[in-house]
């Protein structure tokens, strides 16, 4: 299935919000969602964004049984370490049901790992951190080195 | 006993560093500290800094046994959270043994909280967390609301 990974644009935050409660639905904690689209354009774009986050398309030929062709998203931002330093935190990722076994998910991901900086200089690299892992079963490599490795 | 906090410089970062490595022995995880005062001054300081800092200071007459006048300190920095939105989160909030019970833990955090963007609209008035609460003990109110709870 053809897909395409884009940065969101504010029009898009609609879309991220249904997918954030299909997410939420899935964890038994819908009731835990508190923002809704409207925060989601007030914060995540501007010169100082609190989140980045990359959406799956696909064509309109493909769109879901609802209706949608935006399909899957990833949020990330920058955190700190006072042991390791810089820090990549995935908040979350998630492809619709209807849609996994694409590829989709990695291509987010691996999407995500080109925008992070990385240099020659170890140290310039920054760590990797999520809690999201329990639906990624896979190795990603970037630039030789190991990004992320999930063998459960 | 008189101290003083304020915002981190540069130049604070050597001290920054040794109570970080302090505060990992305490831990027990000393090996774990993967970063020098280097890498703090490099990502604290500038436009978009990677995270926040203050530093509590005592008057020279005061100084560790060791001879240190900067004696505390706190980092935080601004996250993402797909639920609930804007949030403040805490990475380390330490104070030297041998000036505590003094009240530079609960100023060092009074202090952040004042920095803490808030307004009439609830939803504006970002979330906060940390993991470093096993050694503060008070409940801590800004503005009316209740901020941080912490009876344990």
């Amino acid at each position: 299935m053809r897909f395409t990974i884009s940065a969101a644009k504010p029009e898009d935050c609609k879309d991220i919000e249904r997918m954030i409660m299909e997410l939420a639905v899935y964890e038994n904690m819908p009731d835990q969602v508190k923002i809704s689209h409207k925060e989601l354009e007030r914060d995540g774009f501007g010169p100082n964004p609190f989140y980045h986050c990359l959406v799956a398309e696909v064509p309109e030929e493909h769109k879901s049984k609802d209706g949608n062709t935006t399909v899957g998203y990833v949020i990330f931002f920058y955190t700190y370490s006072t042991w390791k330093g810089r820090t990549v935190y995935m908040e979350d990722l998630y492809v619709m049901p209807e849609f996994r076994g694409n590829g989709i998910g990695k291509a987010l991901l691996g999407a995500v790992a080109k925008l992070i900086p990385h240099g020659e200089q170890k140290e310039n690299r920054p760590h990797f951190e999520t809690w999201c892992f329990f639906k990624v079963r896979f190795l990603l490599r970037l630039h030789g080195r190991i990004l992320i490795r999930v063998l459960s």
